[in-house]
């Protein structure tokens, strides 16, 4: 149990760090979306399709994703642990809106479920944003669900200045609307 | 000048023929989206993008396309007449919404300029229509720009009883807002 707490301490103190998303790195948020409990299988695949295509073609396939990584990068004692062994807790993937000047899309975004309510959520979605507004965006997109189990994911866009822009009623299916969130960048 | 008399007054009565979207319609359908002058080079080639994956994998690429054919198809005299020259008046793409129950796209519908008013537009739509009831849909939507060149395609929609669900406020550029029309199918 000492190993564990020590680990979180010294964990606790690192500074979270935002990275593109690599290779290693697809297991995590294949783990990382199962945790959440908010997505279908289905919905898991087609992340993880997003995530294949960023991997394989970088920021031509459409798709920028970026990691969450609580590895402790100053640990010299192995310089391959964080590759090997990435301490990743979130991911997000995003992408310019095709046929549009200037409006991007936030696809995905998701944090293991044990790190609710620690700030990655907001890291992650900060520099998205920065990103975006680096590439000339002006208007970040967000589409979610109106279902109940999505309230916590609402009323964190909420708190991060996104407004309701748009509702698609029964766009799921019947009863799930399509809730779409904006920010002028 | 009167070759071309009896061509359009054969082809008048010849009932429009709705099928799929065979290789040998591509140009066609080139042709038919420049001659709207609605779309810009890198809006053509995108629709075009969806033709070639129909094309490539069929309804595995998640687009479905079909065209209106006025080609007479009960002249005998030389049965490859249709296949080597389609009269293609126009064509439609649409498919299931990924990750919905019963939601379907109209992604493209482009009649050619020479042809509006002729009915081709509703012909094909309500082709669309039929086949996404078929296939369970029971939402068709249909996103397009508050541009007021396209004032025409709105008027389309809804005297074809599609309503505005939602309206993204400069979404394909400043002062460019995205519509989207729904239909209970």
């Amino acid at each position: 149990m000492s190993v564990n707490a020590k680990y979180l301490l010294t964990r606790a103190n690192v500074p979270p760090n935002i990275r593109p998303l690599q290779p290693a790195d697809r297991l995590a948020v294949e783990r990382i979306l199962e945790s959440t409990r908010n997505f279908t299988p289905s919905e898991i695949a087609t992340a993880l399709e997003l995530v294949d295509a960023w991997l394989t073609t970088g920021a031509a396939s459409g798709y920028h994703c970026l990691v969450v990584d609580t590895s402790d990068t100053s640990d010299t004692s192995d310089t391959n642990s964080a590759a090997s062994h990435p301490d990743v807790r979130g991911y997000a993937c995003y992408g310019p809106t095709p046929l549009t000047d200037g409006t991007f899309d936030l696809y995905w975004i998701a944090v293991e479920r044990a790190s609710h309510g620690t700030g990655f959520g907001r890291t992650l979605l900060q520099a998205v944003e920065r990103d975006a507004r680096g590439a000339h965006g002006r208007l970040l997109l967000i589409e979610t669900s109106s279902q109940e189990s999505y309230g916590a994911t609402i009323r964190f866009y909420e708190r991060n200045a996104y407004t309701l822009a748009a509702r698609i009623p029964n766009f799921y299916r019947t009863g799930d609307d399509k809730l779409v969130f904006a920010k002028n960048l």
